[in-house]
């Protein structure tokens, strides 16, 4: 759209734009606090970037900015690859393959220059080793922790999920936050005292 | 919630995540490119904050991150005072006051010190005077302008909208984008072509 009045590379970027608006059909099991319909990646990924700029008092090995801008890309792969339960093992067996391909094709809409900066930011991401994506982890780990918690555990009642399966995905916050964890731990116990998440004695 | 065991700060970081929950529940009048749902205002935020980053390059005078930390709070307000239309001239005119209660009620759950920050920089987006806050208006404008351009102009029907109107409303990109401008003005001229906005002679 538009190369005849704005040029192939600002061209580029509007086509990219209109093409990332498919992000907002992208749904995750993950239930709004309202409860009334399950949560879609764009604007998951809004909620993680507010957090990215939040706690990031709370974890001062970080660099905030740059954990902002990686949720904000982070979950793009998904407009072709769909979204992946956590805690769905075959799922995840095939995603990194089905993701690599929507990397790119999404990225390569756009400019070279832009398109490889932000698909480097997603596979920082995917990595998931500098402290940078770390903390970015933390906030996608902790995000839908805290709306499971205020809705009744659905998604870990529907998983059948146990608690080493929650202390497992839960571990990046360790090091990202660390002074969230007490509230993490909190919320697990809670889940299995009210039988939204299998006991399994790995939190013994 | 929390504070027991992560203390009231970091509990108040908590408590703002779960109510900016409510964020996904606003709807605007934009029609998503998919054509079968309205669009929210988190997901609105996150496809602000991408085009922050895939626009920067050609809006040199702007700090990208900055704008992109003023678009993912720019529509907090709306969890209490509601979406108002932009060409709503009887709502926008008590905006500004249901605004200002509703900035007083959210910002004040975070610790002061974030609070007052993410308060700022949305005091800044309101203003719409710094290079910043002009380039994150101008992805706020261009946004729904492209929609509507791949939505057959739905909300400009429904609003009954005159070309003069939307050239007024689009005009922070000619300071924030220069090079994106020829875009906005071909997606008008198409607009008024195909009747989805009506005529007024302020674009002759």
């Amino acid at each position: 759209m538009f190369e005849n009045v704005i040029g192939a590379e600002l061209a580029a970027c509007v086509e990219f734009t209109a093409e990332a608006d498919k992000l907002k059909q992208i749904f995750r099991r993950t239930m709004l606090t309202a409860k009334n319909r399950r949560e879609n990646d764009a604007e998951h990924s809004w909620h993680l970037a507010l957090m990215a700029a939040v706690f990031a008092k709370f974890a001062p090995q970080a660099d905030a900015v740059r954990a902002m801008r990686m949720v904000i890309v982070h979950d793009l792969v998904e407009i072709y690859a769909g979204d992946t339960f956590a805690y769905d093992t075959e799922g995840n067996s095939s995603k990194k393959e089905r993701e690599l391909a929507a990397a790119d094709r999404i990225f390569s809409i756009l400019p070279c220059d832009i398109g490889s900066e932000l698909r480097g930011l997603w596979e920082e991401f995917e990595e998931c080793k500098t402290d940078d994506a770390v903390y970015a982890a933390s906030l996608d780990r902790f995000s839908p922790l805290l709306n499971n918690h205020l809705t009744d555990g659905v998604t870990w009642v529907e998983g059948n999920v146990t608690a080493s399966q929650v202390y497992k995905r839960m571990e990046p916050i360790k090091r990202g936050i660390p002074p969230l964890w007490p509230a993490v731990e909190e919320i697990i116990r809670n889940g299995v005292e009210k039988g939204y998440i299998r006991e399994d004695r790995a939190d013994a």
